[in-house]
């Protein structure tokens, strides 16, 4: 892409109701803009991002076997009075009644439905075990939407379903997906820990949450500095408590939820009877698990961890450009040209890179580059290419090292090869 | 994927609710699920053919330079008063009051959304011209949801918007996205034909519908069966026109409408005052259209197209899987054996390929492979494979091959080769 012609609309100054460093880099970089109170639009930029979470999501739930399906954001609210959660959920969930009459709510989540369309197409054990996930709008009427989208009304949720026919199946499935969930944090360059958490509103026997630790978000853990296992929910009890491990005192911190598993078990099953024959001839609810993950909330917890006073530093498997070249002298054409050809060349070859050929002067592109955080910074000037060289600056640590010009290319894709597999 | 470990629910029977051959056929197929009236899940195989539909449309919409956005679906309400279409649209648009008591809609479309983004974002002549596009989830509270998903309340839209500062620019864009609706629809394999139409709620000057012919489908059209050229949109007065380019008598026929463009003009830039500055510094609102899709549509009208008594016969470039093995004699190991090999060396290659490996009857596995109507199936039996030879069906034609078990790879190969080039 030429930023010439693309709408990534940088700001100077901080939105004064932006209150944590994501929400304000979200949108000084162009990332997206506010609608209303907890609802965002995506620009470009911010989609990229949003696409790059999902590839990663998609390519480990389908290795595990998992299938991808689409349901639907609109629900009778009938089906969650059948499961009993319709008064246990509350205000949170958007109702409306339909020009029918009918009670609709808009999904805020979706074990009733999945369990009801599993209900109708499983009979026998022989179907399973069986893994559905789903990538996917949900909407929450929140009381106090605030730091972005950490929490939003209208957010965009990977949530997975796992159906089995006895408990060890489900311990199986369960283990496969926290497994999976600790390569998809890792391939989105999250620092995180996994934390045993209460189950709460969906209820079942064990939960864990995968927290990211961060001065924004709103939940307190407790977590050892000293070996960093050790880790939970934070109970008004256990202030001091001790590292069961090596026994140092526990610190608590604020920490962003990104993804949170469930062993259902026949909660939702039972209430809405969706049983199969197992060998017997036996009818037996279905062993259920849920695993959810919030693909917004990625987005800003990335950039908690991985930005400093110039901007974000995105890593290079969910940058929305892996390169971006900077023409910094519009007036010596040598360097417009050599800018251009280099822009060729990455983008036949497939690398994602970003080309600042605007007429703006060097100071507001380097300020630019740093701010929007695209790893690989290629920096072409009049007087560096006059010599034969052109810069490479690392977004990350600010190194920069120069290059002949003839070598640039391999050079990047060297770096490339390096950083791109994670 | 193997079909033994795959959610593709097939049905014998035809569920009494539907009515035209398409949603017939998504049901028996296993496409998807009906939730309530007008509200479906997609089921893995009807989520795939979503995705490549998208695909195409995302690669067309990418080569105009057209950039992909995500706009919100909860809208405040306040935004279609001010653009004055909120009485217009009456019922059908989908309202609530949030906890704070504001009164918010959920976005039947986006034009009022997307030009107070760009009123925002959007200054100067220097920034023009632009088109986004984005490809989301719109819904409409239906009178009558019927047909499947021709008529329902929750679809995929695609749409895109063009800015400009001029008319004539407004025209390029047009033009632009009028030959790309074109190739977008011929990938997909549809017959369709392009009327020029009646604004209606949208507004503007000018109009083009994109019309599948179809015994299903809600629209009736006048065309021209001898030179296929000449239609519009039938209005009353119109019955036994004749074509202007042949003289022949005009026929009519209920068509499917997969897609709609408008140039819009100012009316949304002036309501919302979104302004840009000109050349000369003066504040002139800006020049819009607007270009929309049908997503679900589309898979509809091509299985309305494309489809025998036996079921659908998918285009190769919007099938699920391009290739399906049906090793029909699970009590023959070297048969098994063969059919597991093949797979394993399409599916290295990056084929969509499905096996068959399910423990049924010959007979089901036939019928079930035309009716979900992948393109080419490759037929592994114990008596063929003796003779050292396979099977090669053509969906479409029905024609069957015998080639030799060595040489099966590079025919599939040639076939998807000639096949996979639309």
């Amino acid at each position: 892409m030429k930023w010439s012609q693309a709408f990534i609309p940088t700001l100077k100054e901080t939105p004064s109701d932006a209150e944590v460093i994501s929400h304000k880099l979200m949108l000084r970089a162009g990332l997206l803009r506010k609608r209303v109170s907890g609802v965002y639009t995506y620009l470009p930029l911010g989609l990229k991002i949003i696409d790059r979470v999902t590839d990663i999501i998609r390519e480990q739930m389908n290795s595990l076997g998992s299938q991808e399906v689409l349901l639907p954001a609109l629900q009778p609210a009938k089906l969650w009075k059948d499961s009993g959660r319709y008064e246990q959920i509350g205000k949170v969930m958007i109702h409306f009644v339909d020009r029918r009459g009918k009670e609709m709510v808009l999904g805020p989540t979706h074990e009733e439905v999945i369990t009801d369309l599993v209900k109708n197409e499983i009979n026998s054990y022989k179907q399973l075990p069986i893994i559905l996930y789903q990538i996917q709008t949900k909407f929450r009427d929140e009381p106090r939407p605030r730091f972005g989208v950490l929490r939003s009304c209208e957010f965009i949720m990977k949530d997975a379903y796992s159906f089995d026919k006895d408990i060890d199946g489900l311990n199986k499935n369960y283990s496969k997906m926290h497994d999976a969930y600790h390569r998809i944090f890792e391939r989105c360059g999250l620092k995180f820990i996994a934390v045993e958490a209460d189950s709460g509103i969906m209820g079942g026997e064990l939960s864990h949450e995968f927290m990211v630790l961060a001065d924004s978000g709103e939940d307190l853990i407790l977590y050892c500095q000293e070996c960093g296992s050790a880790a939970s929910q934070i109970k008004e009890d256990e202030a001091g408590r001790k590292c069961p491990r090596c026994s140092k005192r526990l610190s608590t911190k604020n920490a962003i939820e990104i993804g949170h598993i469930f062993k259902l078990g026949v909660k939702y099953s039972a209430s809405l009877s969706a049983t199969f024959l197992n060998e017997k001839g036996e009818a037996k609810p279905i062993i259920m698990g849920c695993y959810g993950i919030g693909v917004n909330r990625i987005m800003a917890a990335v950039i908690e961890q991985n930005h400093d006073k110039n901007g974000i530093i995105w890593p290079y498997l969910i940058s929305p450009y892996q390169v971006t070249i900077l023409a910094i002298d519009a007036s010596y054409q040598p360097a417009v040209e050599y800018a251009a050809l280099l822009y060729d060349r990455l983008h036949k070859e497939n690398v994602d890179v970003l080309l600042d050929d605007r007429d703006e002067r060097a100071g507001v592109k380097f300020k630019d580059a740093d701010l929007i955080g695209i790893p690989l910074q290629i920096i072409i000037g009049g007087k560096t290419l006059q010599q034969g060289m052109v810069e490479i600056k690392f977004r990350r640590t600010g190194e920069v090292i120069k290059v002949r010009k003839e070598e640039a290319l391999d050079k990047i894709r060297e770096i490339l090869k390096k950083e791109m597999v994670s």
